[in-house]
Order: structure tokens, then C-alpha cells, then sequence
């Protein structure tokens, strides 16, 4: 009989509940794994006197800290997202015991500074339920993958809004009436900008360039553009033209550079990361010697993420018993982090929607600007005229072209008098 | 610095060259995990004076034993698939070497053994090279997915005849053209047998459930057929039904066994599976925390199967330095190994192709026939007369029923004077 494992969860709401269900009803698998011995020793929670669905042993206290503190446990668990996780997960760290996070935010934020304290203090810091939930991307990344240079990536990160997306491209309504009815059936928050926003995406997005790419950035240094401006004639029109819309967050390496970017982008129907629906999520990795590889699954969701903590702690759990260090030294980047690189520089094809005056010279005034920044006209289509007052839509998917041209581009277009509305631009992905 | 571990390589084929000049070109990842300090140190060929297009200081030997024996090498790569790999890979365990093998006929054939031999004598044994080529599944399952009980996995496991099938269902020829054009292409082998029989996709699985079920199974234990008999006009007829058809293993809990096949199977043409083409391998695991996941890539080749070895020479140098035995005790069964259920036991959908006399009663003695075995038909259709001398196709598709009863139907309606090719039946798959 192995020596069990004093586990502190601070946090115990739907996720926590979830492993503490795990353990207790060890499937086969896990009961086959000798050193997965976990005891539960100390819990925090918000609420001392909250019915919870769980029954546990372990005293409760509303103090993180006495979590962390507490000698009998070895292996921390957070999964608050609440503020003070720096310091728990810092202090924790500090006495050299293990951490299992699903804090995105934090370790998009903080990440650097926390894999150096795990380091130096010969602990280690967990976390595979940042990102995608139950799906195991971050180990596949690390260790499947660890031969490989991996050349982009390209994620459906975020299942509230590709929840959205799909509910919008079924014809279920716009998308007022499609956040309205996500919020109605839990699927997005009260205040849902995180998602919508695709911050919670390029929070992700972040963690995922510092093990593929090498890249330290923090979600704010992402190029980031929500699906607020999504449209439904927009998902219409390009159905029309061989495309789904999707928001992606996108990776790739650009000289020494790497392009991060997260905004909705229009992809082949017939591409997989096209029929990625509802809340599932999904990440394409295209690695030099594997080539491209698709995960699959939910992204969220309390025992998809709860079965990505435990994996967690079993790892730990076996790797300390042998008697290892911190095994994260490749999260580490120092000098070696690459940058990202500006938005500006970025090459893609572009889908252009204008609503424009049904006269004369308005394509001639258009193709002129396309022309003097180079953009080349892949094709253009002039839909017949479906909107009062004489205005007609026109839509131009070009040739590769550079954000900053485009960006122009846009100024002068959107300066026109025959231009009605904003131009609407999506950028493109040949997957 | 590191100590350097010595590496020994049985076979300098095509993967073994890959697998050299991933170590030689190390891209950054790897640079990154100071124990993945490799040498090779000695390399077992057929022929020593064959023209390479890797470089190697390692001495050359045609004796794999030779390889194993030197106490210079401390892990030994087995890239053969050869007879004697049994011998090499036993005697490096009993060494306590540790081994890296993508030989999935051994594993299926002798894996409870083996693992066993490495245990006894405090080595590895690593094989994510054996299924799937490039796709982490093998430690996804191990691991990734270690809190959860597997319910079910269906998984296009062998790229030459999903290849094969793509083709036929584009409309490129039927079997016999398709198959000549594979094996001019490469994709197929000059005797195609192993593949297009189902018994590659069958030992991959035999691994697969040893992981996920927890059950001994050799591959001759797991029932299968083949894709030779799939014809053209039944990939026309399913697509009309709304289906595909691939080649899958399957293997699912049933109560105290395991449900373990691979066949061709009729799935929806909207699912996943119905749209992994050409020569790429997807596996669907259904978790009982995650649900669904699909693990998608190329499943042969040979920078992805170099990929998947090295990931497993760097976790055992990793696991290795600090001083870690064996950890494949999970994967060692004994008394508690899962059986695999007989075939006639299982419970699908069917669909039937009959060529049946164009005269009257043939129809109900066809329902008379499925009606004694209980069988129940979802939809029927006869199709317009389009053979020769007066028969006409008619299609049936029924509801869940049992094998050994549509086995025991199968025969009657056989023996029916009134039908005249063999009843084609096809398995169906709501995925």
C-alpha cells in the first residue's frame, strides 16, 4: 500500500464537486494506478453552510490560505479564478508543494513568474484544464508532440460563442436573441463579455503559444476581436461562398516572430474546424513531423474539466513518488521567448461586405482603393438590391493581402459617400 | 550537462532514418528537455552496405542482438517488425533496458508478457508508435483519460483502406482498380492482405483495449472482415440512405465484457467519422467524465511515426534520471483482464442488400424471415430494375437487433430461390 497524498481543494463548487466524485467512484483506470492515492484534508470554500451534493471528511474553512498552510496537505488544488489565487497558488509553491490550477487567467497573466517559483522550489504546477477542458491538448502538446517544431495552430477555444455561431448559422435567430437564449440555458454568463469578447479564447490562446511556440504573451497581448459584429447575413452570404463562420484563435510562426491573433474567421465548409458545433471545442495543431492533428471534445463543463484536474494529480502523484523535482523547466522561457508579432503584418484573405448607393462609379471609387494598396479582387458579387433606399450589397473576397494595406483600405472605403454602413471585413482561413 | 543516454536502434529503415534526423535537427522543443540527451550508439541493418540518407557515427551490425547486448546502449529502439523482435525486445527487458516499439502485432500477440518481463526486471516498455502512427492516443488513454471509465471507441485505424474506401465513394473505381492504383501509389503493399482484411486495424485494437477495457485480447481474438467485399453501388445506396461507410474497430462495454470488432460500418455522413478522408486515422473515445473526443492525424508515415517514438524516448529519459522503475503496471492485467464478448451477442442496426426475382411473394417471404427472428425493419426501399433478367435490389434497413439472429436470417433468406446474389449485409453506427 502506497502512502497517500494529502490533497487541499480550494474551491468547491461545480468543478470541485466533479473530482471529489471522481475520486470517490475511482473508475477502473484509476484504481489500477497505485500511487493515485489522494486524500482529501482541507477544502475551501465560500459558503460554510451550503448544501453540497458531495460528502466529504475534510474540514471546511473560508480561508484559502489555511488550505495551503496546512501540513497535511502536499498537493494543492485551485479552482476559484477568484483573485487571490496568485497569492495561494504563490505561497503554495513557495513551500514546494504541488499545484493543479484551471486558472486561465492567471497563468496566461502570470505564467513566467509562477513556473520559476514551481522551479525553484522544486514543485511542479499543473494545467491541463485551462485550456479546453476535458481535452488532453496540453499534454499532447508538451510530451506527444515534443519532437515536433509546431508550425501554426488554430483553436475553437471558446464554447459559449461557438454555441452561438451555430445556433446563428441553424437560422435560430440573430445574435441578440442567440446570447439571450445561451443566457437563458446557462451556456453564457449574465455578463458575458469574456466570452463574446474572445478574451477567455485568447486567454487560452496565450498558454497554448508558451508551450508550442515558446512565446510569452499575456492574453492582452493578443490581437483580439469578439463576435459582438457577427451578422447573420454575413453567416448567409458565406455559406453562399463555400464557408463557415468560426472564431478562432490563431497561431503561427512568422520568422522569428509568431502571429496570435483571435477574431471570427470565415473556413471551407467541408474543413473539420468547420464542423466543430455547438459547445464543443477543438484545436488543430500542425506539427513538423506529424503534420496536421485534430482534438476533439468539451471544452467545458464540470466533469470534462474535473477529469483534466485529476489527470493532473495522478501525474504528480506518480512522478512524486519517484522522487522527481519540478518537471516544468520547458515552460520556462527566459531570454529564449519569442514575440509576438504586430497584427499589422499579418498576410490573409479577406471577405469585404459593403452596403452601397446603387449608382454609377461606386465599384469604380472601390476597385481604385483595392488597387493602390495592392489588394487584389478574388471575387466580387453584387447581390440584387435587398434593402430600402436604393442601396445594394456588395461582397469582394480578395487575394492574400497585409493587414496594414487592408486597414487602409478600409479607412477609404468606409470615407466614401456612396458607402453606407461600415465596411464589414472577415478575415479568411484555407484549413 | 546531462549524462547522454545511450540509444540502440534495431532497423534503419524508413522510420529509423526519421527517428535520426529528428534527434539530429532537434527542433526547439526538444532542445528544451535536457534529459532528452540521446546517442546512438549502435544500429542493427539487413544490409551494411546499402547507400543511407542519414548520417551515423554508430557502428552498423546485421545482428539485432548485438544491439541489445552492448553495454553502451541503455534503451533499445525496435523498428522492425520482424520475427526475431520477440527475442530482441525480451532479452533487453531481462537487461532492464528500456524499449521503444512500434510493433503492434507483438504487443497484440504477446503484450501481457511483455509488459510482465518489464516490470520483473524495472523497465519500460513504450509502443505510442504501434496505433495510429503520429496521434498521441496511446498516453491520451493512459493518461489524458486516466479518471475515466471508457464506454465506447470506434476508431479508422488503418490509413490504406480508409484511403481506399475514400476513393471508391469519390467515384475513382471500384475495388479492384482502386486497390492496383493504391499499391502503385505506395499506399497500398504488393500483398495487400493484412490491411485490407481488417487484421492491422484489429491488432491496433487489441492494444487499444488492453488500455481502455482493460482486457487480453490478441488480435485473432477480435472479430473482423474485411473491406473486400464493399462495393460501389452499396457506398451509392448508403450515401442515398444518409451514411458512409468506413472501416472501423470498435469495442464497447457490455456488461462484464468487452464488445471488440472491425468491419465496415455505415455511419452518418454528417459525423465526424464519415469525414476523416483519405489515408488520415481518427479514434473516438465516449469517456465517462470527458463524453465524446475524437484524436485525429495521420496514422502511418514516417516522420509521424518517428514522432510518436521519440515522444517516448524523451518521457523515459525524463522518467529515467530521476531514478524511476517501471511504470507500466497499469498496463499489466492479469485476473482482473475483461473478456471480449462473442460476436453473435451484439446488438446494431443492419443494413441489407438483396437481389431478389422481380415476382410476387418474394417480398413477404423476406419479411416472414426477419419476422420469426424478431427482427424489425426500419425502412425498405426497392429500387427501379437495374440487372439484367428481371432482378431487382431491394434495400433494407432494420432497427437494433441481434447478431446471431440476423446471422440465422441471413441464411434463410439465402437459401431462398427467389434471391439470387448473396444477401450483403452491412453494420450501422449512430456516431
Amino acid at each position: 500500500m502506497t502512502q497517500k497524498i494529502g490533497v487541499g481543494l480550494i474551491g468547491l463548487g461545480t468543478v470541485g464537486s466533479g473530482i471529489v466524485r471522481l475520486l470517490q467512484d475511482a473508475p477502473s483506470a484509476l484504481r489500477r494506478r497505485e500511487q493515485a492515492n489522494f486524500e482529501i484534508r482541507r477544502v475551501a470554500v465560500g459558503d460554510l453552510t451550503k448544501q453540497r451534493d458531495v460528502e466529504l471528511k475534510a474540514p471546511l474553512t473560508t480561508d484559502g490560505m489555511e488550505v495551503v498552510d496546512d501540513p497535511q496537505v502536499q498537493m494543492v488544488v485551485e479552482l476559484t479564478g477568484a483573485a487571490p489565487a496568485y497569492e495561494w497558488i504563490s505561497a503554495a509553491l513557495k513551500q514546494g508543494k504541488d499545484v493543479v490550477t484551471a486558472n486561465k487567467a492567471l497563468l496566461a497573466e502570470h505564467g513566467e513568474e509562477l513556473f520559476n517559483l514551481a522551479l525553484q522550489n522544486g514543485a511542479d504546477l499543473m494545467f491541463e484544464a485551462s485550456v479546453a477542458g476535458g481535452i488532453p491538448i496540453i499534454r499532447s502538446l508538451r510530451n506527444g508532440l515534443v519532437a515536433n517544431k509546431v508550425e501554426s495552430l488554430y483553436g475553437i477555444l471558446n464554447g459559449t460563442t461557438n454555441y452561438m455561431l451555430t445556433q446563428m448559422s441553424r437560422g435560430a435567430g440573430d445574435y441578440a436573441e442567440i446570447l439571450k437564449e445561451a443566457q437563458d440555458k446557462g451556456y453564457a454568463e449574465p455578463d458575458p463579455t469574456m466570452d463574446v469578447s474572445g478574451m477567455d479564447a485568447a486567454q487560452k490562446l496565450a498558454i497554448l503559444c508558451r508551450i508550442a511556440f515558446h512565446c510569452t504573451s499575456t492574453g492582452g497581448d493578443i490581437y483580439c476581436e469578439g463576435i459582438e459584429q457577427v451578422e447573420r447575413r454575413d453567416i448567409e452570404y458565406a455559406r453562399e461562398l463555400g464557408y463557415a463562420i468560426k472564431l478562432l484563435a490563431i497561431a503561427k510562426h512568422r520568422g522569428d516572430q509568431v502571429e496570435a491573433r483571435v477574431h471570427p474567421v470565415m473556413v471551407p465548409v467541408d474543413s473539420l474546424m468547420a464542423n466543430i458545433h455547438n459547445e464543443y471545442n477543438a484545436i488543430e495543431v500542425v506539427g513538423s513531423a506529424v503534420d496536421t492533428q485534430v482534438f476533439y471534445g468539451k471544452g467545458a463543463g464540470q466533469m470534462p474539466t474535473a477529469s483534466a484536474v485529476v489527470s493532473d494529480m495522478v501525474e504528480l502523484a506518480e512522478r512524486k513518488v519517484c522522487g522527481a523535482g519540478s518537471a516544468i523547466g520547458d515552460m520556462i522561457l527566459g531570454e529564449e521567448a519569442m514575440r509576438i508579432a504586430p497584427i499589422s503584418g499579418i498576410e490573409t484573405r479577406y471577405y469585404l461586405r459593403l452596403v452601397v448607393a446603387d449608382q454609377p462609379g461606386v465599384l469604380e471609387s472601390i476597385a481604385r482603393i483595392l488597387a493602390e494598396e495592392r489588394i487584389s479582387i478574388a471575387s466580387l458579387l453584387q447581390k440584387e438590391r435587398d434593402l430600402e433606399g436604393g442601396s445594394v450589397p456588395l461582397l469582394i473576397v480578395t487575394h492574400e493581402a497585409r493587414e496594414e494595406a487592408m486597414q487602409r483600405a478600409l479607412g477609404a472605403m468606409n470615407a466614401l459617400a456612396a458607402v453606407e454602413d461600415e465596411v464589414r471585413r472577415i478575415r479568411m482561413e484555407d484549413l
